[in-house]
């Protein structure tokens, strides 16, 4: 089977579908696209890798999750900031190979995840390769000067996760194990179709709940420290209280829930700090999600836990660092999937 | 030698030197870049691959100049627009064992080429993979309704190019070949470190030159076609006014100079229209660079070429198309490096 490019642009350019009213001015088919920027509003912009081998793999996941989550994570770092999508470019290399039937699928789950996220295709790039290579750009707006960055948090400062964490992680474990997983079990959609936090995100910034906030991409061991170090904070956890998968579906012990928890990665979820003097207008759950406190933000610099049985200790850092030696990643390698590093 | 993340962000973000009046509000260290858009203007978006294998070659490439190029070409995009670049996205994933001099060298280049066209980097995604893939998004601006598209060039309007066509895939023929190359021979300097036309793009555009404009990232034979598509026009080029290699230099028969300058790719110059009223404000050169007529827009929507023996014939295509069968490419393939396709 031989596709052309121009084919191949025609049916990327297809699977666009770009309404009037989104500021797109020129989609794929020229140099570049061009977008109208609104007025009173900062331009978000992000880059995400999604390759294979390191964020999924061709014969585990089917095209149409790939073609999904790699925009759905890319959205992720927008509402990250407290901001909404306005279109995104995308550069697929793939092999002559997967022109049929999988760049179908995977265009299918890309055009389904762009309407949810209200995100159009505006561009991008698409070249022949060995393997299968995704870069997303998703391009977003916040109001000046609302975007909540991961540098705010101050002592004192309650700090907040939406949804429950480790599921992504759990989902993972199922595919690479040889368990059945029911249809609409929430571990495996939200390994293969996470949602972003999107209009949680943006409330929380425009209404200037949170301090600071960032998506925990790679784990909250991983990614809270990056939060107080752009803060120059610490921060003290309380295991009873973080949110896990909930315990009586998964069929595993409490404490294993928890290290999903804290160490599982690609929830894209949002971490977030607020002033004590404001939890109070924080409502238990947003659109159906729990927003749970699981902590303090401290003076000290470092990172404590107080583990289930009460007594505080450091918090072991467990998330994917893909430049870091091997053996502390053991989590992430044995599922043969590694997270990904953001600068 | 063991990189963490940390240390390797570190490193791409000292590479970044990003100025106080450059409008980047939040750069590398956050969950995405914060951008002001200035008002009048709209936004320009650019993703480029360039990838080891089809874009360039590990062993035979210098990083300094892979990390010139990857940036160059993608700017290159937004000159085409008539357009200025605000700041660049780089996506980088390399081997561990490139994360020493080599990504030094990598991003010394790709520094010069930020501060030659004015262009700091404002975030991106770095992570580790077998072979070295790179991803540029370049975002530019543009004076509101200003932009030149490939859509609007006209019957009778004159086909311009700038520079001399063919050089850069000489360049790479040379690499290829066992020649020596003289430090500064213009050939190579192009192929290894193209300069986008910025300035004569924005000329171009702000001050309504010219009609339709995009850049010969192809080849001429390959791009003069989407030009022409896009318009819903023809064209009939003079080979004897295509301005080729300089002969004498290369040793060439003016017939091969004639074939590299149609069909040779990464030329990065500046395909224009001109209504033929206007083209008496066109200096021959702009900033040293020739511009030159080398055709005329036709209402038949076919291309042919006035050859040097005076005949015309249709004009052959042969610029790269990543997803075209081996054959029709076998100029590009020879050389190992193949030209990449824009959706």
């Amino acid at each position: 089977m031989k596709t052309s490019e121009k084919d191949l642009i025609r049916r990327v350019r297809a699977a666009a579908s770009i309404h009037r009213d989104s500021g797109i001015r020129l989609g794929i088919g020229d140099d570049a696209a061009l977008l109208v920027p609104r007025h009173g509003y900062e331009t978000i912009l992000s880059s995400d890798w999604f390759l294979e081998g390191t964020h999924f793999l061709r014969d585990r996941h089917r095209a149409d999750s790939i073609g999904w989550k790699c925009l759905a994570r890319a959205v992720s770092d927008i509402a990250a900031m407290g901001g909404g999508s306005r279109c995104f470019l995308l550069s697929l290399a793939i092999p002559e190979t997967h022109t049929g039937q999988w760049l179908d699928q995977f265009l299918a789950g890309l055009r389904r995840a762009a309407r949810k996220f209200k995100c159009p295709l505006a561009g991008g790039d698409t070249t022949r390769y060995r393997e299968i290579l995704i870069n997303v750009t998703v391009v977003g707006e916040v109001r000046t000067g609302r975007a909540l960055l991961r540098s705010g948090a101050r002592p004192d400062d309650i700090i907040f996760v939406s949804g429950r964490l480790g599921e992504a992680e759990l989902g993972l474990e199922r595919l690479h194990g040889k368990k059945r997983i029911r249809k609409g079990d929430p571990t495996w959609n939200k390994h293969l179709y996470p949602v972003p936090r999107i209009s949680l995100g943006r409330w929380l910034a425009e209404d200037r709940i949170a301090t600071a906030m960032m998506d925990l991409s790679d784990g909250l061991s991983s990614d809270l420290p990056r939060l107080c170090e752009a803060s120059g904070v610490g921060a003290r956890l309380e295991a009873s209280r973080i949110p896990t998968v909930v315990p009586n579906r998964s069929g595993l012990e409490k404490i294993e829930l928890l290290d999903l928890a804290l160490h599982g990665g690609d929830d894209y979820e949002l971490l977030f700090t607020v002033h004590p003097g404001k939890t109070g207008r924080l409502p238990r759950s947003f659109e159906g999600i729990p927003l749970t406190a699981i902590g303090t933000i401290t003076t000290e610099p470092n990172l404590t836990l107080v583990p289930l049985d009460g007594k505080k200790q450091a918090l072991p850092i467990g998330g994917w660092d893909p430049f870091r030696p091997a053996k502390r990643n053991q989590r992430s390698r044995s599922f043969g999937v590694r997270k990904n590093a953001e600068p």
